[in-house]
């Protein structure tokens, strides 16, 4: 399913030689339209990976007849080397896709950053991909995208003639603006890319935007929507971009399922906040306290934790009307001491903590992970 | 040595019986006069501990007589009844120490954060610890403040006919705004409260302000300036100010040595910064980063991590300017590769990571500590 499950796609996943293992790492989606429409988002980070300014040029121009993905390098601080090495990378996928140009061609990579990449198996490697594309080509494709992913990440959802499908992969450098993580969603809708944009972005500001594993930002986050008209159906906006957010939800819930080394997903719901951003800036701050991240690890329900990540933030509130719950067990009230703690259940992988800043009527649900020793030997072996 | 090396001070730390291991936990220290003048800086953290909320009542007056501090339960998050508990605590000691009262008496706490203090063991150990006040008591003192610390942690400076000495505690929930920990500094040198107080400010921002072991803001900081007068000298400004910076230097070293299951000391120079606030915005999201702080721990110089989490902050920076050097060996210039990183030696605990922003001639240093499976373990298990 995942990119080849909406009509006008097909895609390819090979292994070029990237990675030392020889596992899958190159990975091609081909919109093959009528249409060529595309919308993109990346991350935020200042620090941007060689293949992200090239991308956020091309999608400058809104459409996108192909993007080559690779994983085993992200091509990040790699200097003018590096971007040269994108350029050369989509003007090689414009050679061997007739009646594609370069300059409307997305590059995405992940993997170590501060590494050139391997040219001499990359090139040759976009040239066995689009010589292996296919209808049926998404799978591999998202099986090629993965770094330290243990699963492969794919979503579907289907509208009325039109369909949305997705591929993501991500499982470190999961944070807030964008989560880290590639990904690209495809639709046979017939939108321009106004329209697309306008989608994409109300869904991953709800969706990626608000997942959280382990704080850290990406210099590779990449987002793309490409349409390829071939449904010949413009669906009504609100059902399409519903469909786009759903896709982007369940892929997200997946990154958060697979984070290195987690044991828990947390979702952490902040209630009463007097607005959105509160309630997000709150659901941040608690899901980035790495003492409650180990004591969730633990299945400790230490909501005094809670409280002090709740105490490092502007939103408003009081600290004595603060309520908190963890597996809907309201273990702190007004700010003290609440239900008995050992009536909380946190034998399961999702653990729910709702924090009530008793300050207003809006809110905002924020995933993380929780923090584990596994976590720390992933990371502290990566490189070497 | 530690608060009973300035003259005019007697202290006392004994077992009272808060912790279930029978260690010490309570500690006393009493300030002789002629003078009683203070200064406190207290967490920035907006859920304060009752300690904190009373004590900062208590300085605004600039005189503390004698301060309580308990390990073994942090009374924060404890509501009205927490606050009656800590000026319970400041009336018996006014009680049983002679021409003092409770309104000059601070008090402080440490420990798990959401239980009251059992006040049928502490309210007795005030008037054991009273009977048991020495000018040789301030090593007990800092003994019985320690929670998780596995050392206790005093430091002492010389000035010309006066002293400056102190205490701190802290080993978790390390980070600005203040650091994580009770101190206690005295001296006998004789200064008024507003003295004291610029004093301490100034050592504080520098100091306990820029060390960031694990992200994590404590509800109960508080750092202590009394002021006996017992030399009679009144010092220069500038050579009080420097001693009590270096006094809290070293104490905020020793807390950064002894932090929750880190093997790595890690020293983060920001040079060539626009601004101080740039260089202390860039070292801290430097110390913040899991990534990195997990690498650190593998003897790993992922200096990417150091840029991608640079990246993530709005310091004035080019990305393709950007140095960063570990333990001296420049390995990224230019925001690419630099010198070999094979050239990095980080056998040892201290690491040194200097980040030029290549943008001014500003800089700060701040100190963190390395992400490693103890400090998982641990906190994964404290409560339990």
């Amino acid at each position: 399913m995942s990119v080849t499950a909406a009509k006008g796609f097909t895609a390819a996943g090979i292994a070029a030689g990237i990675k030392e293992s020889g596992n899958p790492d190159l990975a091609l989606v081909v919109n093959n339209g009528p249409r060529r429409a595309a919308a993109g988002v990346f991350t935020s980070n200042r620090v941007k990976a060689a293949p992200v300014l090239w991308s956020e040029q091309v999608l400058k121009g809104g459409v996108v007849s192909a993007v080559v993905l690779n994983s085993g390098g992200a091509n990040a601080c790699t200097g003018p080397q590096g971007f040269q090495d994108t350029h050369a990378t989509a003007e090689k996928a414009a050679e061997v896709l007739p009646g594609h140009s370069a300059g409307e061609i997305a590059v995405a990579s992940t993997g170590l950053i501060g590494l050139l990449l391997p040219m001499d198996k990359l090139l040759p490697g976009v040239e066995t991909a689009a010589g292996q594309l296919s209808e049926h080509g998404g799978e591999k494709a998202a099986i090629a995208i993965k770094t330290t992913d243990t699963v492969h990440k794919t979503a579907v959802r289907e509208g009325d003639g039109w369909t949305v499908g997705g591929m993501a992969k991500g499982a470190g450098m999961l944070a807030p603006g964008l989560a880290t993580m590639l990904v690209v969603l495809t639709t046979d809708a017939d939108l321009d890319a106004p329209g697309l944009d306008k989608a994409l972005r109300d869904a991953t500001r709800l969706t990626f935007d608000r997942i959280d594993s382990d704080g850290c930002m990406s210099t590779n986050d990449t987002v793309l929507l490409l349409a390829s008209g071939a449904s010949g159906v413009v669906p009504a906006y609100e059902a399409f971009a519903a469909a786009v957010r759903e896709v982007c939800d369940d892929l997200a819930r997946q990154l958060i399922g697979d984070a290195e080394g987690a044991s828990k997903d947390i979702r952490i719901e902040v209630i009463g906040a007097a607005s959105e951003d509160d309630a997000v800036e709150v659901g941040r701050s608690i899901a980035r306290n790495n003492l409650l991240k180990c004591a969730i690890h633990g299945e400790d329900p230490n909501w005094g934790r809670v409280l002090s990540a709740i105490g490092t933030t502007a939103a408003v509130f009081e600290p004595d009307r603060l309520n908190v719950a963890i597996n809907d067990i309201w273990v702190c009230k007004n700010g003290g001491v609440g239900a008995d703690r050992d009536l909380v259940d946190m034998r399961f992988r999702e653990v729910r903590i709702t924090a009530d800043l008793a300050a207003g009527s809006q809110s905002a649900v924020i995933w993380a992970n929780d923090l584990t020793a596994d976590y720390v030997h992933e990371n502290s072996a990566y490189s070497s």
